[in-house]
């Protein structure tokens, strides 16, 4: 930000990541937020990342500790644009980590309730990993998926920039087959960091549309936070392996400027 | 069960599972249970998966439901055998899935807290793979890797068979440094059923033993319930991909004797 006022380009003012998921605790204990509806996907709705990160730093405040280690979001309806509320609860404070619960609801209806624990990640040194990052040609080089397409309902995609090798199939009405889709991602404007992980590992489009599927909905997100990204473009891997009984998982990494593990997530989904 | 009184062996009345899962509705809406000692770790104190499985039961009998689609649970204290508590909360009753929590306590303490969907899997229809079962020897040619090991302590290895190509460097004291083991597991006198399913992915030993590591403990543990498995040995693949701040994820597949994905999981553990 500049001090002379002279600059103000998109570096003036906070982030929209940040303003979207800042929350406020009223006199009861509970806290109040506004649901941005600068976060939408194809449905119209609000991304279940976007309302899972603000759940989990609604929750950090109330625990004091700066890693959500690992967080679990239960999708139960539909978010909207819009007021909201969360209660948070602190389960249990250790020595290491810390446990608290948080239920986002709209309009006294519960949405989102999401357990987390949070702690610190040591020197976040890796003493073994038996994978690698996505082996991507640089994001200099890569294409913007997006271009020339028209997404302005699926708002999210102002606030994340992507590159690909090559544009997946879906998006030009030919579905490949694929479930493995290895592309970069970034917020746009603003490095990623711990608070906003969450949401990434939920911001790429369900690599099961690439099997011609319609869509589909988060029952459940777990994230792992492995380490604090560095700045730069994130390498990421988005894999379904199994679709079964109109349900599927889906796996997501994200690797960081260094080639590091910064985090991992699983969700269970039902197809649209 | 023999009806003549004559078979007294392994097949009659209830299995240890059943029994030890098995919890009692108070007046109050609470439920009360007893942490068997039948289902001791290295520690001595009760296996993860098993308390997640009561807990689990426990609030799919409320739901009214049949299958724990996805089930995350978190370990706040470590358990101890005895006697417990279990509240049930119907979080969310929706027309295909539903969603409930239950808090499982000791002492007045709380040790797990659970989350879970449940719902039907229509007609288990693969529709998709892009993964393979583990590709082992038949079970009846493998060798038994606890066989001539005193594990006494481990009281949950009565409860649970193993069968493996090759017993892991780790088991006799020289690590390979290996962090993915396929092998075979079955409940031992009873086939898995969907209620199994939360215990067993937990069943195997960590697969960071073989790096050497002493020791794992279990923050959060999330288990999808893909089919019903058919009876038989279980084909398993457990592996852990990153160790890092003291902190590993280790995932595991359950697939059954028709080669078909029953479960799989992952959870976050801290290292002992």
């Amino acid at each position: 930000m500049s001090i002379t006022g002279i600059d103000a380009g998109s570096h003036t003012g906070p982030h929209p990541f940040d303003v979207d998921t800042r929350t406020h605790k009223g006199g009861d204990g509970q806290r109040s937020a506004t649901v941005s509806d600068r976060w939408t996907v194809l449905t119209g709705n609000p991304n279940g990342g976007y309302l899972l990160a603000m759940a989990v730093n609604a929750l950090r405040e109330d625990i004091g500790r700066p890693i959500p280690l690992v967080a679990s979001g239960f999708f139960l309806r539909p978010a909207s644009p819009g007021p909201a509320t969360l209660a948070t609860e602190v389960v249990r404070e250790g020595r290491r980590t810390a446990t608290g619960q948080v239920h986002l609801a709209q309009g006294g209806k519960e949405v989102v309730r999401a357990t987390a624990t949070f702690g610190d990640l040591g020197a976040d040194t890796v003493t073994h990993t038996a994978a690698a990052a996505p082996d991507l040609p640089p994001p200099e080089t890569c294409e913007d998926p997006l271009a020339g397409l028209d997404m302005s309902a699926l708002t999210m995609l102002n606030q994340v920039e992507y590159r690909t090798p090559k544009r997946p199939g879906w998006m030009d009405g030919a579905p490949e087959g694929r479930t493995e889709w290895e592309f970069w991602m970034r917020l746009a404007g603003r490095d990623a960091d711990v608070a906003a992980l969450p949401m990434l590992v939920d911001a790429g489009p369900p690599v099961v549309l690439d099997l011609g599927e319609a869509g589909s909905s988060t029952v459940e997100l777990t994230v792992h936070v492995r380490a604090r990204p560095a700045p730069g473009w994130l390498a990421c891997r988005a894999v379904t392996r199994h679709v079964s009984g109109g349900f599927h998982e889906e796996d997501f990494e994200i690797w960081d400027s260094t080639r590091t593990l910064v985090a991992q997530s699983r969700q269970f989904a039902i197809l649209a």
